[in-house]
């Protein structure tokens, strides 16, 4: 589908030629801004018109009345007029042939019904003409590398620090803190606000960014996802070319995702699934503004590479302790230095120091810092080593000032990132000079060593997933994405059985019996023990209306079970229409309980749950996630955060992991298969046998669509 | 025991009269320094003694030759000489009666054995003569509030701002990076620093600031807790006095430990014991130094009342979903406004603002502040609500300082506190004025919303435990502290359950075996099923040898189970010594399994663990711990992290959760009873019936110390 291909940005980005219509004097006005930013603080590539039909000219420059007029066609309008006018801005855009409008008024979806209305009009015009559209409601966009500000934002002046990052976001005022914190010294080089987005998404600049050569690492603020697809397309081409994504979800809780709606018409799917397939694809999640500045800058600073484990080198027992304990905590290690490491801390430290790491090299450090300058460069290039983390408590004047230039001098000896930590409310001499040296250090301890967790992780992401950057699958589902509360209907056990069989999976023996004495028959053929269950179109929880009987070991057993279940269910549920008894042949006692689960989610398509099945699931929600299809890699990896579980405890067998992971993917193609049909479907419990004796669904459940979807 | 009372410190705290041992004028020595200090920053109750036997006077003071020739006892004698002359100073104190030493010098037990030597006779001559040791290797004690530096930090005359927040710390250097957060307008009052805690621990200054009119609030930098009871008396004596202690404990991970370990001689304890300590007398733990600040100024600025739900105020769309995503995955509630509030909010705010709660006024603040000016004290004051977070994501100027002033003005009217949060890196005139007017802003969503947390759990937590100051304990258990590594010996199922049932706890009805006649007769009595364990003291592990047989239905299977068992122990495990078989009801299947069990804690003493038993402890670590001896309350609140599974799921009756909590309590007083003897117990799987059922311990495990502790 031509909607989920990403826009070729090129010419928005480094337009050759600029409109901007809605130019003014009057002071503080959007026009006013946005003509100040392009005339004074702009380099431009070519003409910039103006377009106010009531001037003549604006500051010494002609101005034209309206687009239609315009001397030649620009590769970019930029519409400063308010909501109320600017839909005849862009029906003359789309006449002319002009490639980009950028909408910077405010006053439409954010602002009602109205607005709404509005907006689709404007997709209206899109959609024939070819125009892209760019907004509305947002502060433009800030191309700091080209220094270009297609923006009113009186900002734009001071964020003109050039850098590698990339930054998509929606909303502005987010955004703009996050420009802040070029403050210390983190340079961003693009930033694109998509506003409303009724055309050009956060997507569409990620994808754009993925191939900019002036930016390595891509940032994102995310209020919602329009198409997922979309996004699942952007990002993979990002890894394609080795960038890393790093996104700030906000709307993850239902408080957040009030707030988000109320601001935005954006859609927020569940915070689970957008997380889950971000951590699929190797989108580096973050939490926080800072911890997004922070593990921005150090993704700027250096990739991952193959060596995970990391130094600590402190001049403080209490500071190594705690630094320690927050990498200990977060599952990262500290690496064993080799010999001449070792020996060259021996030399140089006093006896007391401690030289294994963490190196606390002690306060005496404080009074000959000469030390510092011969053992900190010999730490950060040991061979076992990755990333050294330098925590500084305090801000001591003077040596702490030592201490900042020992650390710029031995970065510029070694390859792997020195990750300094400034710890102190204090901000002298020292802190000015790292932030001049191209560092940005983290403020504390726990932020520091977030940004570290996130940036291995991601390196050993890259590496189990080498090919994360290809197409793994179709961009476009058919009725994937259709989500319009169309009518479903329940598939009951022994018809999602059925399907499932049909499609290779195995299941228990098992037959519908239509009366007693077909139950009778059917156990006899599949072999005592059985479990007979109710089969009713109208039952959803067969046990919690006596409908399941277990573990029954002979025929009077199950006589007397169909008599027990059909009375219970009729006296309990009296209208139910009742097919019959489902025999199926009864699985050995003891196995863990697991589950499979399908669901679609409304932004990205049909996700994959895995975990802990029966009464645990509720507790404890120890599950996985994976968008659709999954490979038996991903298969592999999803059993493994159950591997505990299934490793023969108690002197039992380990369990049949092939055939869990072989299960998993024949879900994955079974529901591709029919994914114009299947809404939900969930196996729960998941019988895992002794290796060789396979994994076996017990339940099943399919809801699938019955409307025009299919 | 004497030994965990607290120690009465006034007199160290404002000492009458002080002597310098060691006082001197070489410029950067620790004896001029500490001399500075006293003399030019300090303002002294009384007499300065100065000791140097070489110098007949320093700076126009007086010198004495020794404590022994000084004119009169002084209070407190600070020691500043070196590490081999420092025990000479302190037999003179001891032998003059002075009642405190501080001792400044390093080189004792952190450079190595000789110096832990020298610190075993510092506790000697202390023990014998009553003379109370603070230090060695440490900077000393700083009275803020008193203006007094016991202290040879040079940092000492700036760290003179006053503040309702007590510091207690062993390292220096961590300690002296809290105090340096007063930059942002965080007043410590009182800083010690124990250092390598010969006598005075950090425990006592926490109990003596439970006590001390000028603390409200008390904050401690741990790691390693020497004496357990005595710290838990320290944190009961605050939280009876109405004061929150916040700790940050280091030492937590493997890591952490080491480096602390390399750092001091403290012990670090299990760092899940000590968390679960923490929580259970309401001790707030943090684990950063940032969100020690953020929390410590957040408790100094107010109490939490019974009202907990938050109100969120702010003027930008992405942040409020932001701040909003923060509380939602805090656990923490947005209040829903009075009528009162909304109406307000309707009338000033514009059409498109959020007046729901977040509040999102929208940027037209920037232009119009009366707004904010009418609405936020509105907000603050709002009956429903707690706390109000305004986080400010950028500095715009002018504008942002109006904000700053309209937060300090609406604080002013209300009694909850309102809790800026400035998230913008350029920290200008608004933050400085928010900082004058004694805010101290958390710089990060995340850092505020982890404080605010804090605070209110720390509430709910008073709330719910009215009496958590009261002694619950008898302090000294006997033996309890004694960690010597002495004997111990198992006592295996069939013992373990012997004494558990002369305890009044109910178990499955069960009997040992000598025979298979004897099993087959007890079977008989009993009833079958039954299930068959080996007893042997050589076998620590039945089931993996085999030595347990289930389900067993009648005499046939039991006779038959009692020849395969033993044949299958005997070859696997030829030597064992078997006493029989254990011959038990079998309990009903299905429940859910748990386990409890109890350890015995080389600081804090008998702890006891409860949650998910059998094979799912391993991978899900879902357990809940106390320290011995629990209450109702106490078992009530442990059962509730498993009320998920007991809730009968499924259909099933609801579980005797009332048998439940009666276990934990009968456990706790069953090991108390026999504190000097258990070491360990383990009932795991504990099955739980449905209610009138009872709970039962399935398996059960004691290790006693057989050791002359006893």
């Amino acid at each position: 589908m031509e909607h989920h291909r990403p826009a070729d940005l090129a010419r928005l980005i480094h337009p050759r030629s600029i409109a901007l219509v809605g130019a003014s004097e009057r002071a503080g006005s959007i026009g006013e801004r946005t003509l100040t930013n392009l005339l004074t603080h702009s380099e431009l590539a070519g003409p910039l018109y103006l377009v106010n039909p009531s001037r003549p000219e604006l500051r010494g420059q002609r101005c034209w009345p309206s687009v239609a007029a315009l001397p030649a066609t620009p590769d970019v309008v930029v519409v400063a007029v308010p909501a109320s006018g600017v839909l005849a801005v862009i029906e003359d855009c789309a006449a002319r042939g002009v490639a980009f409008a950028v909408i910077l008024s405010s006053g439409f979806g954010e602002a009602g019904d109205q607005g709404r209305r509005q907006e689709q009009r404007l997709q209206e015009i899109a959609a024939r003409s070819g125009l892209r559209l760019y907004g509305p409601n947002c502060p433009g966009l800030t191309n700091v590398n080209q220094r270009l500000g297609l923006t009113f934002s009186p900002s734009f002046p001071h964020d003109l620090v050039k850098g590698p990052i990339g930054l998509a976001t929606q909303g502005g005022g987010l955004g703009r803190n996050v420009m802040q914190a070029m403050e210390r010294g983190i340079g961003i080089g693009l930033w694109a606000s998509t506003g409303n987005e009724v055309d050009l998404q956060v997507a569409d600049f990620i994808h754009y960014m993925a191939d900019a050569p002036d930016i390595r690492v891509i940032v994102s603020l995310l209020e919602g996802i329009k198409d997922g697809p979309k996004f699942v397309a952007a990002v993979q081409r990002a890894a394609a070319n080795g960038k890393p994504v790093i996104v700030l979800k906000v709307g993850k809780s239902e408080y957040g995702r009030r707030a988000a709606q109320s601001h935005t018409a954006a859609l927020t799917g569940s915070a689970q699934v957008n997380s889950a397939i971000f951590r699929q694809f190797g989108v580096v999640e973050v939490d926080d503004i800072d911890e997004l500045a922070d593990t921005a800058w150090l993704f700027a600073r250096a990739m991952p590479g193959a060596r995970e484990a990391l130094g600590i080198y402190c001049s403080s027992g209490g500071t190594a302790a705690l630094t320690a304990d927050a990498v200990g905590a977060a599952g990262l290690r500290l690496a064993a230095f080799t010999p001449e490491t070792t020996a060259l801390l021996r030399a140089r430290l006093p006896d007391y120091a401690a030289i294994g790491n963490p190196v606390d090299t002690t306060a005496m450090v404080l009074s000959d810092q000469s030390v510092v300058e011969t053992t900190l460069g010999r730490v950060a290039s040991d061979a076992n080593l990755g990333l050294t983390i330098v925590p500084i408590a305090l801000d001591y004047g003077a040596s702490t000032t030592r201490m900042a230039d020992c650390i710029i001098h031995a970065q510029q000896g070694c390859a792997a990132p020195i990750v300094p930590i400034w710890m102190s409310d204090r901000l002298g001499e020292g802190y000015q000079r790292l932030v001049a040296a191209g560092f940005a250090p983290p403020r504390s301890v726990g932020k520091a060593v977030s940004a570290i967790r996130r940036w291995v992780e991601y390196g050993r992401h890259r590496r189990a997933n080498p090919d994360v950057g290809a197409l793994q699958r179709p961009l476009a589902q058919p009725g994937q994405r259709s989500h319009d509360g169309g009518a479903t209907r329940s598939l009951g056990e022994a018809q999602a059985k059925q399907m499932l069989q049909q499609a290779g999976v195995r299941l228990m023996p098992n037959a519908l019996a239509k009366s007693a004495d077909e139950a009778l028959a059917h156990a006899g053929r599949i072999g005592y023990p059985v479990v007979a269950k109710i089969v009713s179109a109208d039952i959803a929880h067969k046990s919690d209306i006596g409908g399941v009987q277990v573990g029954l070991r002979d025929a009077a057993q199950l006589q007397a079970a169909w008599h027990t279940i059909m009375s219970t269910v009729t006296a309990r549920q009296p209208g139910a229409r009742i097919a019959g008894l489902l025999i199926e042949k009864m699985a050995a006692p003891g196995s863990v309980e697991l589950m499979i689960g399908v669901t679609r989610d409304p932004v990205f398509g049909h996700v994959l749950t895995f975990g802990l099945g029966g009464i645990y699931v509720e507790l404890l929600r120890h599950v996985t996630r994976r968008l659709l299809p999954i490979a038996a890699r991903d298969a592999a990896a999803m059993v493994h955060t159950v591997r505990a579980l299934l490793g023969g405890a108690r002197g039992q067998p380990p369990a049949d992991i092939a055939a869990l992971e072989e299960l998993l993917v024949r879900i994955s193609d079974f529901v591709l298969r029919h994914a114009d049909r299947i809404e939900e479907l969930e196996l729960n419990p998941v019988w895992v046998g002794a290796k060789g004796q396979g994994a076996i669904p017990l339940d099943a459940l399919i809801i699938e669509r019955t409307g025009a979807a299919a």
